[in-house]
Parts: C-alpha cells; structure tokens; sequence
C-alpha cells in the first residue's frame, strides 16, 4: 500500500522505515526543501495550509495519516469533503490542536485534568489566579509544542510579563500541578478495535524539552498506574473511533494520575520501542492503518532514550556504550531542535546517577537557546 | 557517511535500512531495473562485469561494500589498483566464490571440512567415489546457490546422470555426511578487531534452499559447539584481517562440526536479528564498514524464521500470530526466489511441529520450481 504521511520530519522517517519492513511504500508531504524523511520516503512538497496541493497528495495514496499536528481543519475538512479519510481522527487532532478543548473532552471522559482557566484577558489571568491559587502555568491554547508558548508564574509581576509575552491570542490558565514524575502511556488501536499498550514511560522534560524517557516507569505503584492509564487511553480511543497510535501524557500527583497533554500519534516518548519492544509504535501505527493485525508489545528488557537536542553526539562515544543504539535524524541542527535520539537497552534498569545512563546523558548534547 | 552497496537484493534492501538508522546515506550499485532496494536505497544502474562503471559508483562514496558474491575478481582488482578498498576482504571473498579453495584455506586454519576432491573429468568424479565411498555430492565450483549446481549420488547411473548435468565447469565431489543437524554462525569483526557473535542458529533447508531458521540452536551440546564455532570464525576473520558480518554454515555430526559453506556477508540464518537481537547482523555491518564500535548481539527471547519462497504469504495471517513480524522485500515473485521472510520472537522456544511455528510455516509459501 502507499502510505501518505503529511509531515516528513522524524516521526514521518522512523514511519516510513517501519513502513519499508512491512512491504508498503510511503510518501511524505513535507514543505521543507531537505525534510528528515527524504531518503527514506517519496518526498512531495507542499505547504501545510493548501488544501488543492494536499488533496493532490491524497489522491495518490491508498492510505492518509500525519505526524505533523497543526494542519489546518479547514484542510482536514476539504479532504475529508473529497471523501478521503485521514487516521487517526481528525476530531481527535483537532482536540489535541486545542488545550482548552482537550482538557474539557478529557474530563468529560471522566479522566482527571489540572483544574484550568480559559484566559483572554489580563483580568480572566487575575480571576484564574484567584481561584486556582498563586501558582499557576499560562499556556497558548494551539501551536504549543517543546515549552514553547508558556509561562510559569508565581507572583504578580510574573502575572504581568506573562501576558505581555503571551497574550493576544486565546490562552489558558493551568493550576501548577506539584507532581511526583511525569509519565507518558503509547497505545495502538487497530481497525477492528483491538487495543496494545506500551509499558507504563518515565519522563524528565528539561526547558519544556523531553530530555529522558525509561520503560518501565519507576516510580511506585506502577503497576496500578499503568492500569489506569490504560483504561483512559482505551475510553478516549473508543469515544473518537480512533485507529492509529496515540499517546498520552500524565503527571503522577500525590492523588493518582493527572492527564496533561494528548498526542494524535507515535511519540517521542515512545522512540524506545524501535529498539526495546518486539513491535514498535511506528510499526503499530502503519499495522493498525493497513487493517494488519497488531504487533506485541512486550519488553523484555528495561531501557533508556535520551535526546539529543541542538546539536549530534559523538556516534562512536555513544555507540561503544552497552546496548546503545544511535538514531540520527540528518536534521541540521538548531538550538532547540530535536537532531537525534539514543538508546540504551539492557537486563536492568537505567539509573541516569550512574552508568552507562549517566555517561550516555553527558554526552548527549541538550542545547535549547 | 556515503555507503555504497554491490547488490541491490534483500541484503542489500536491509543494509540500507540500518545505514538509515545510524544517519547514513545507503547507495546500491545492481543491474536489475527494479532492485529490492530500489526505494530504501539510491539507485546506480551497472552491470557487476563492468569495472568502469563500478568505478564510477565507488567514486561517489565514502564505503565500499558488496551484498552480491559473483562480482569477477578483475573487477575487484580494478577497484583495488584505484586505491579504492572493499569490506569484507576480496581475499576473502575470492575464495567464498571457489568451493574447493574455500574448503582448502578452511582446512588450512584447521577448521573441519568434509572430505572432498577436485573433480574435472569423468575419471576424476570415478576415482572420487572410490576413495571418498559411494555416497557424493557433486557440486560446481563456482556460482552455486540455494541448491543450484549440485547433485546427490548415491551409485554408478546417478554418476553418469550427475556429470552430464553438471559437467563441463570445473567440480568438487564432497563425501555425503550424515548430519544431525545443520547450524550456522553469524559474527561481526570491527576494524579495531574486536568481534562479536551471535548465538549458534539452528538452520533446516529443504530442495537446498534455507526454509526455516532458529536461535538458540537446539542441538545436543549446544554451548560447546557454539564456542568451537566462534574460535573458528575468529580464525578466519582474524587470518584474513576481516572487518564485516561473516557467516559459517555447519554440519553438526557424530564428531562434531564440519564447516560447509562460508558466507562474506550478512547471511539469510541471521535475518531473525533484526527482530530478535540487540543489533542486528545489518547494523553490525554498518558499524564495522563505518568505523563505529560494534553493538550487542544479546538475543534475550527465542526466535524463528521462516523464508517465503515463490510467493507472497497473506500479511494478515502472519502479523495475526502471537509475536510475529513480516519482512517484505518487493521482489516479484517467482520459483525458487527469496521474496519475504517472517520471524517469531517469544519467551519459549518455538517449535516446528507446534504452533506458532507450525502455523507460520504453514501460511508461508515455498515453490521452489
């Protein structure tokens, strides 16, 4: 089958590399002159925002899915309109596009969120203050991504920089949560219903940036946790008829498990599976699109990612590490730009305070401005 | 790095894709107008006799590597007077193409072989049956494969039979061994001469083509004849100053191990390390070829593979069974052709007259003519 993927950056490559496994021929849409995915896919370029050069893409594909999540619905409704179908759900996306209207279909979902504020003014920002307390994060409602488009604030001055830096567009006012970790749930669900999960991940952001992610998470009563999580994904997927891999972020509080963000597709925090589960997310999503049956998901080892952020590692100093697996993006790189990402996999879990995961976190570089 | 590729077949097809994966630029040099590789690879058209075009493809690459064993030695020495270096060895692959000077340089390291003789007249294969006993394989020197170019002889009219069949090239009669079973050992030397091994593969082949393929191999003594197998292999790589994946095929006998066949390459029997082992045979190769140190072969559950032979399998089947993954290579399909193989990947070992395996084997297609 031909596999559209609208987006060719490195969720679009690592999807086109499962796709070659599995026999089936991807193309990326992509409007970047050297994207991450062109030598592994058949590259058409094309801006995100023009619906006759994307309509033209998805005529020439047997099979239409994104790993780019700000594509206009105005350009998912004219394809839609041409009776072409976009997995996963682009009622999905188009929650996950939105803080406001994510948090409020989660929770009508019965899945706990942060208590939160729609803020579109200085005084919506002060009444949010008020009743969810000092400590709040002011986010944008779309476009966020990477820590990008929010603020932490403490204090009134902060209340005030805030919104000289993010207003003027629709925002929302987040309860600063205090949380114990942050873990994040991958889940694929196939056309005929069926339902993996991904072992509970353990992640540590740095700047809004993901900077590490273990599986299994270690944190205590995982197990439990995990089992939550699973029945949250299972309800959002069944509620949005979704098929494809999805993804969701939670912070684990002294109260259980808070949802934070929601992801329409394969992860970062899910780029371990290339190298530690029998089946990995991006062969889940290409399965679960093609109607083949899904993979297992078992892990039979702990492992480690960390990204490398700005700039490429050492590919030897890295690769002599015990079960280090290097993946470069061929990204060039930016101060803040995801370039790459490692891996360690091995018979007992990774301590980033000792080796091989606290050599592998010193050399891998994290540059974010 | 540029890697460039003599051969654009699965092997070819799955080097490419681990060069991917380690941020290299995979080239393939292959004749055909639809090479397996064709999309995971870019594509140089030239024939493998010609030493000006192979020139020219070297030229535009910073690795030199083959997946196809018939390149003409002048070929390789053109390469050579250029000052251009093919890994492996084209010492080394000089005699993988030579039956009977690979079973002399084999001997030579005091590595086991079956008894055999040169065999280049009627009178040659007659005398051979009289010191060797009447059971013979008689086989052409070069360019056999997969079961083409020998023959079993078992008395005087299969003699005859054999050598109007096959005579004329220059032979070799081997004595026919009654093997317990048949293994094979896959190993990685780096360009530091560090090596490592991957666990003894247990290998079933059916009308000379490989049908089925499991790790760890389960063979009475299999730990002793596994470390017999990596001081033979050390033995070769190191006397021939090897960097690259190797291969050894085994016959397990009441004395223990005879050395059949040696491949210069990633090999079919080492295709489930895609699946099952930390790094795979392919990936193993690209380090070495690149410089980079050599990943884990640690192989933490059982394995199977299975090859399609002829035709396709229905994908849905496959990717159903617990465990299972499908490698497509996008070769049309024709008797006696590789176009796909599946593997299992499971905490137990798997096991041909049980299901999954059992399964497996039946959904996949083996037409050999």
């Amino acid at each position: 089958m031909r596999i559209g993927i609208v987006g060719g950056g490195q969720l679009g490559r690592m999807l086109a590399l499962a796709a070659h496994s599995l026999g089936h021929e991807p193309h990326a849409y992509d409007p970047g002159p050297d994207p991450s995915a062109r030598d592994v896919a058949r590259l058409h370029r094309g801006s995100f925002d023009d619906p006759r050069a994307l309509a033209t893409f998805a005529d020439g594909v047997d099979i239409l899915t994104y790993e780019f999540e700000n594509i206009p619905a105005r350009v998912l409704e004219e394809i839609a309109e041409r009776g072409r179908a976009f997995d996963p759900s682009p009622r999905f996306l188009a929650l996950s596009q939105d803080r406001l209207l994510e948090k409020q279909a989660l929770s009508d979902l019965g899945i706990p969120v942060a208590p939160h504020r729609a803020v579109d003014s200085l005084a919506d920002l002060r009444r949010a203050r008020d009743e969810l307390g000092e400590r709040l994060v002011l986010k944008t409602r779309r476009l966020g991504y990477d820590g990008r488009g929010q603020r932490r604030i403490a204090d009134e001055s902060e209340i005030r920089e805030a919104w000289r830096i993010l207003g003027g567009v629709p925002l929302i006012a987040e309860a600063w949560i205090p949380f114990l970790a942050e873990v994040s749930l991958v889940a694929t669900r196939g056309r005929d219903g069926t339902m993996v999960f991904y072992p509970l991940t353990e992640n540590r952001h740095e700047h809004g940036i993901l900077r590490l992610s273990r599986a299994p998470a270690d944190v205590p009563g995982a197990a439990a946790l995990a089992a939550t999580a699973e029945d949250y994904l299972r309800r959002l997927a069944e509620h949005y008829a979704y098929v494809g891999t999805l993804t969701v972020e939670f912070f684990v509080t002294e109260r259980g498990l808070l949802a934070n963000e929601t992801a329409p597709r394969v992860h970062n925090s899910g780029h371990w599976t290339i190298d530690g589960a029998a089946t990995s997310q991006f062969a889940n999503h290409i399965r679960a699109l093609a109607g083949h049956p899904l993979g297992s998901t078992r892990t039979p080892e702990a492992v480690a990612m960390v990204n490398c952020v700005g700039a490429l590692p050492d590919p030897n100093a890295v690769l002599a590490l015990p079960g280090a697996q290097f993946h470069d993006y061929r990204k060039a790189p930016r101060p803040g730009r995801k370039v790459a990402h490692t891996t360690l996999v091995g018979p007992t879990p990774f301590t980033p305070e000792r080796p091989p995961l606290e050599t592998l976190l010193a050399l891998s570089p994290f540059i974010v401005g």
